[in-house]
């Protein structure tokens, strides 16, 4: 089977395809019986196609790809919702399939993309819009189709889990550690997607589909980053016997789905604790597989390519079966996303306030007063002012909320605004 | 689509796959479009049978349900290399397609009944024949296609798991941590499958067929199992900061493939490291993807009917799309199986020595006389006689064979036989 591929994009990602191709087409015709023939190549500036030699099939306009009769596959790696959705709907309208990485489309206009699918007739693969090279997005929609799954945990963003690691292990400062990000080229110059996770909440929206066949858009995501931290909540939590990540959380509970990304406190013997650094994992629990839990590179050329090419290999091996038609939509049921208001569970909850009698004694009054059962509250003046820690008991977030705004209210007291929140996982 | 399907064998994994199909086959309808009947139970006892409320479906003999022109689908659940074959190939003579667990018939038969399927036109899955639940299989099937996979570890056997994390973090001896996994269910009455190593070569050559897109049969893999281990070598492990696991390997290299399962020292930063109890791992490397870990429960009810009926639902749904035999063999190369002489790798070898003067000089001129750079050597009273514990830089495994057999053959010195080896990962 001769599979035509016209390629949108040629950053990262992108050169990352051109690399495969040159090294594994033979491979693929080996091991697969499949012919994948780049047929074209689409970007603003013609380097990677000359640095892979395939200048020849360069073009500034993606609609010469799309308007190629040769041409069976568009991998779209442009990426964002803006004229990425063109190259996707375009190709889709003129008969061909569609590899894509983007997680943005997928996690705001996944139903629309796959009616499109539906009408005309084309697959629309999306294995590296999660996870980069992990394979997760297969696993969900095949190996584990057998269980009911009810809760995913995900780190799903290698920078902040970078960044986390290093504020962890050396100390370092949010500012000192975003920096170091940076200059490694981890982070962008405006890190917002990243550290205030809308990243993961992309991403834990697309599994969350997935695992739960509704639909759950990136905006049903209840969100919050990581430039709160200090280094002093790293040493808290360990001492307590946690560690604490950046994680995209995806629960099926009886009124509906949970999904939240938030920094979270995690038991220092769970599985996810020890993936430190640009890794990635994918942790999910099915009512008969149990507990899996999937690790790997969650960026990069190599392995976002991996998952790109992997998907443009496998719709080459179907189209060469005669295959129709089965991308379709994993959306079978219509569940409600349940208010973070609900959410119970433990709390670590750091207050800076001033160092005056009585702070501790009225806080906790405020906890009680919202019937917040606290556990344990410690000062440390350590840092200069007086850093107060409460841990709860299982608490409603409701409960919370009432419980902070009264000590924000407390005259004079808390002077450090709104308090540092970090849910505890058992 | 309606599909139906004939179980024989209804043990264990068995029992699993009726309790998925009575919680879920309503659920398979409205996700999957496919109304999966069972139309046949067939085992030795009808109690599963009874205890599900499909005595009706009971039968001891298989060909009922291999003549049954109603059933689609068989599901062998029986195990080993008897009977079971008689089923597989019946049912594929028949027309049927085969779902099965039985990593001995893969193991060793894979390619005649992948050759079969291709005369009979079905297709056969074999998703739970490694790890139980964990999605492998599949990923390496699929997402990683796009990948030259040069390495593969895995930690594939529970009972083993288990036993090495009691002696590990309790000190239990190996007689100790067997008559616990016993008594726990997790290991047989006779346990030469799990703790020689046989399961795990079983599994490992599965794999690597898979990987490497050659025949690779449990008879070519290099299997030592962990009877000879003791506490004292844990407790040494993690003083130069490793995890003894019991980790089936395997590596493509320039010549052919190796394939070997013996216990291992990983580094206890290794996310290998961390797997305890009786859960699985297997760590895949990529020239892509690079590191990627799949983690879960690979033994147990559940789990191995997660992966079962994950293909049951999987083929229903490609028959429900009119999808022609797929299956194929993974074979497309001939590699040739590397012998284990030709290994490089770095060693822990421990011999147990009487305690006269000399010995550890006499032991280390072996050493040297067989050209093996040794890194450390000590000994210690600390049980006794001497145990005489060599950690050598990175030698060639028929070289370590000519040192240790120098060493057996000095006078009255080494008194514990063939002395404790464990390689090391890096």
């Amino acid at each position: 089977m001769t599979v035509k591929i016209g390629l949108v994009g040629t950053g990262t990602v992108g050169g990352g395809c051109l690399e495969i191709l040159a090294n594994h087409a033979e491979d693929f015709r080996v091991d697969y019986g499949v012919d994948i023939q780049l047929a074209g190549v689409c970007s603003r500036k013609p380097d990677k196609a000359r640095e892979y030699g395939v200048e020849h099939l360069f073009t500034t306009d993606y609609r010469d790809l799309v308007n190629n009769p040769d041409i069976d596959v568009i991998i779209e790696l442009i990426g964002g919702t803006g004229i990425a959705v063109d190259v996707i709907k375009e190709s889709m309208a003129a008969g061909k399939h569609v590899v894509t990485a983007n997680k943005a489309v997928m996690a705001t206009r996944g139903e629309e993309m796959f009616a499109l699918c539906r009408k005309h007739g084309v697959q629309l693969f999306f294995g590296a819009s999660v996870g980069g090279g992990i394979p997760i997005i297969g696993p969900m929609r095949h190996s584990l189709i057998a269980n009911k799954v009810s809760k995913i945990m995900g780190i799903v963003n290698g920078t902040t889990n970078f960044m986390l690691t290093r504020m962890n292990a050396d100390g370092l400062s949010y500012e000192a550690a975003l920096k170091e990000a940076q200059d490694l080229g981890y982070a962008e110059a405006d890190p917002t997607a990243d550290v205030d996770g809308f990243d993961a909440a992309a991403k834990i929206a697309i599994l969350a589909s997935l695992a739960f066949h509704t639909e759950v858009r990136m905006d049903d995501v209840y969100t919050e980053g990581i430039r709160h931290l200090a280094p002093f909540d790293f040493a808290l939590a360990h001492d307590m016997g946690y560690a604490v990540k950046l994680v995209a959380h995806a629960n099926l509970v009886d009124d509906g789905v949970f999904v939240r990304v938030h920094p979270t406190m995690l038991p220092l013997d769970h599985q996810m604790a020890s993936v430190n650094g640009v890794f990635n994992a994918i942790y999910v629990v099915g009512d008969s597989v149990g507990q899996t839990m999937f690790f790997g590179e969650g960026a990069g050329a190599g392995p976002a390519a991996s998952a790109v090419m992997g998907d443009v290999v496998e719709l080459a091996r179907r189209l060469g079966m005669g295959i129709p038609c089965i991308a379709g939509s994993p959306v079978k049921r219509d569940l409600s996303i349940v208010d973070m208001d609900e959410l119970e569970t433990k709390y670590y909850i750091r207050f800076q306030c001033a160092d005056v009698p009585g702070s501790l004694a009225a806080c906790a009054a405020e906890f009680a007063k919202a019937g917040v059962s606290v556990k344990s509250v410690s000062g440390s003046t350590k840092r200069g002012d007086v850093d107060l820690v409460f841990v709860t008991h299982t608490a409603k977030e409701a409960d919370i909320r009432t419980a902070i705004k009264g000590c924000l209210a407390l005259d004079g007291m808390v002077i450090g605004g709104f308090p540092v929140v970090i849910r505890v996982e058992e």
